[in-house]
């Protein structure tokens, strides 16, 4: 932007024009991003593909995110947010409203597809061991532990939840498709052991 | 070693002294780091403080393991072997004779042990995800799966398994050792868990 375009100092306006191109850029570009990797998966997108299907500048991305892995984590933890309101705060049986096993076992299928979605940047956000079982991460297991709470569940209940988020952890669901297990069967399976552990 | 130190190529001897002397070099090296690691953790442990305690020079350790990460390797692999030939063909109840049940609780006890003196190695060993399900930890997990399945355990064993076998993961021990859990406490809600799944 030339020295010239700028607005006035003493602009009175609320959402001055560079605010307003930013914050109209960044939307494009996450939602060209996460557009282009539910396409693709994410290794095949790069910052110059995400530039040219956002219609800004290649420039225009780095200054936004730094670099491609901010964009990524930018990407995730907005993700990761509305996965947990919809969990939190969703209709059921996602969310409040619904019995605690029915809201455990939906809770296992939608995360599956979520780290199914999200495998490559999960996994790099967990390649430090020290926040593999951090983060997002004690959030799940908390809402895992506190739903086999309510459901009644008998025995030790920080086991079971470490026991059932350790199945939906980004290594071990990529690991399983590589055997040439499907995001169903490995869904069924989470279920049954859900299931299981309380008591049904 | 001055060349004419070396033996007559012409001699008879079923073992020549330079593979003694290997043989016995390897022996003192290894249990040298054996036990100062089991005194002090890995972490704390040198080349320099190995060669000392073995009575070998320090070089005498890098011809023989190449470098103080394949001494180590080297270490992890023996007690590896040793720990399966335990569980696989040892006395009951960690090896066969006893019932599924009480094998299946006995295994979670020992491992746990050793994962806790063989922490750093182990998770060194699975900073590559492609190996946190493969190599030793495969068979690991086709022995919990065994004897799950020889104590009529209902259900998806394979989940089962993996599920057990995660609260053994040797990231997930140190993270819980470092909430201040001790290892009677892992062991008892692991052997918790593994009582519930069994159906008992």
């Amino acid at each position: 932007m030339a020295a010239t375009d700028r607005p006035p100092l003493a602009r009175i306006d609320p959402a001055p024009p560079e605010r307003g191109d930013a914050a109209r850029n960044r939307v494009l570009i996450l939602d060209a991003a996460r557009r282009l990797i539910a396409e693709r998966g994410p290794d095949a997108v790069s910052t110059d593909d995400i530039a040219v299907a956002a219609g800004v500048g290649k420039g225009t991305v780095f200054r936004r995110f730094g670099s491609r892995a901010g964009l990524m984590m930018v990407l995730l933890d907005e993700d990761e947010t509305a996965e947990q309101n919809a969990f939190m705060f969703g209709p059921p049986p996602l969310g409040p409203g619904a019995p605690p096993l029915e809201r455990l076992l939906a809770y296992g299928e939608d995360r599956l597809r979520f780290v199914h979605c999200h495998q490559a940047l999960l996994s790099d956000a967990i390649r430090d061991p020290a926040l593999r079982y951090t983060g997002p991460f004690a959030l799940h297991r908390t809402h895992i532990r506190m739903l086999l709470e309510t459901a009644e569940t008998t025995g030790n209940l920080d086991a079971q939840a470490d026991a059932l988020l350790a199945l939906l952890d980004p290594d071990y669901v990529a690991h399983q498709l590589g055997l040439g297990r499907s995001l169903d069967e490995l869904s069924t399976a989470w279920q049954d052991t859900a299931r299981k552990l309380c008591g049904h």
